[in-house]
């Protein structure tokens, strides 16, 4: 469940767009006001607000959001205000950019493939052919090196069966499969690609559960010190993201705040990205990971319209 | 371009499905009557004849086509009727079912992955899913023996750019990684793969010009003799696929008529899933490849009613 708040009467586009316009016009801009009708609003609501404001005033809503808002704020805002495959294909055509040791910058893409609908995911591959003149597993290739390039160009290949379809002597056989893999220091074989780029979400958890039971540890501690530690930080991501996203996000922004300075790009994409889909779970698993309440982990590492947003998109009023 | 014949005035769906109705009732079926109504209408026409059916007369369309026809014209009928994603994930089923030796079998596969257009791919896959609780290419990884089914998987896994980008430099170099792969005879090595799932059409058929620029022969002509008779077959089945879908055609077409007996399977299938794309070129191509008619072929291999229907779809009067 996410922590997004509509209100119980939610008025019509028109005056939505309205509230937009004349918090846009005038002197200065109304962030307030921005946020409370775009930070209350569900996707298909945004869409709609998008396509209206465009007819009523022959002007992109998201262009407008560009001119009007600025730093981290006007970030999370147009963020949350794109449509979600755009938002990510445009998210990992950033990560993919970007030259820097390590995997980090890269876990958008994972997040995409693993912690997101079969179906959203092939939104995102249109959306980016559609935006960029090349297909995202192109990109990847291009851009990463193997064996992560490999594994992550197959990983958003992946279009999984998406309903609880569980097979336990599968589950079994590949948890063998999983567990010579690394023994063998082959993580980066192609039968544990193949398992954790094709089987449904349900199987694989299955597969992870009979991998602790029969060998002692969770899988995902089992595969360090397999030789390749880029290799084996982005399994334990895949892992991660496939067994319980909340807990990958609840990491991903426990990091982005903890220690000297603030990741927003990361806190920002955590926050927004999962605010319609499991927020309160994420809350729950933030609190046992350090705990410490989210809520005010995110108060006290942000501050102004950033920090109203976010708030907002965690279901405060403001 | 299609040799689909649409009348210039198109009776309203209701209208065409008064005179199936009536074609199915009363005393044995009135075939001609079907041919003339569903032979002569483009997919989404008959999309909207089968859902108007259900509606006026509380009975699936394809169900009552299933009781009433038999033989190849029945079926020929039906893969015509069905919607074209989910004709061609039942078609590739089919195909996964079958144990045999060899790969003609898996043709259907191939086509839809490397013939058809990435977003009728993504569909075929999403119906696939749909209709068998597990995905395309899971069932590839499971029946089809390795290196033939993970060519396969990725090659139903690709979701192409779709539109005229080619960068002749990348053409070059892969050109020569194609030939060092096929000097070395490792058809099997994953550049290969990834080459061929993964770049545009246009982008591949630029690399295939180059390479018999460049290295004398066509790519095609050059991989047998490898190793491995069956990858040698499926990766030949690619390559005309993505060069020329027509040439891949006029030789099914051409197989499944010369010799003893006819394949009406390979045939229908070839004739209804090209007959709104591509028949006309096929035509032309099949002349220049047995210097005889397309026409004259299929009329002189079929009769009745399933002959009449395919000749529909040639473009003839019946």
């Amino acid at each position: 469940m996410g922590t997004l708040r509509v209100p119980n009467v939610v008025p019509s586009a028109d005056q939505d767009c309205e509230r937009l316009k004349k918090a846009f016009d005038g002197w200065g801009t109304d962030e307030k006001a921005v946020i409370r009708v775009l930070g209350c609003r569900t996707t298909s609501q945004r869409r709609i607000i998008k396509d209206r404001y465009q007819q009523l005033y022959n002007e992109s809503l998201i262009h407008r959001l560009h001119s009007e808002l600025s730093g981290d704020f006007g970030k999370a805002v147009i963020l949350w205000t794109q449509d979600p495959p755009e938002r990510d294909a445009r998210l990992a055509k950033d990560a993919l950019r970007i030259k820097k040791k390590g995997i980090k910058h890269l876990e958008v893409i994972v997040e995409v493939a693993c912690a997101s609908s079969p179906h959203h995911l092939m939104a995102v591959r249109q959306a980016y052919c559609s935006l960029f003149d090349c297909s995202l597993e192109e990109d990847i290739a291009s851009t990463v090196d193997m064996p992560l390039g490999k594994l992550l160009a197959s990983l958003v290949s992946s279009y999984r069966y998406d309903k609880e379809v569980v097979d336990m002597s599968v589950a079994k056989s590949e948890a063998a499969t999983l567990h010579e893999a690394i023994k063998a220091k082959q993580l980066d074989c192609d039968q544990v690609a193949w398992i954790l780029c094709t089987r449904n979400f349900f199987q694989l958890r299955a597969t992870f559960n009979c991998y602790k039971l029969n060998y002692g540890n969770p899988i995902d501690q089992d595969i360090k010190g397999c030789g390749n530690e880029d290799l084996e930080s982005l399994l334990k991501m895949v892992i991660w993201c496939i067994d319980s996203p909340e807990k990958h996000f609840a990491e991903v922004i426990g990091k982005s705040i903890i220690g000297l300075g603030t990741d927003e790009d990361s806190l920002t994409r955590a926050i927004v990205s999962r605010a319609e889909i499991d927020t309160m779970k994420i809350r729950g698993e933030y609190y046992n990971m350090y705990n410490s309440s989210l809520d005010n982990a995110v108060i006290g590492d942000t501050s102004g319209d950033y920090k109203n947003f976010l708030m907002t998109l965690l279901g405060a009023k403001i």
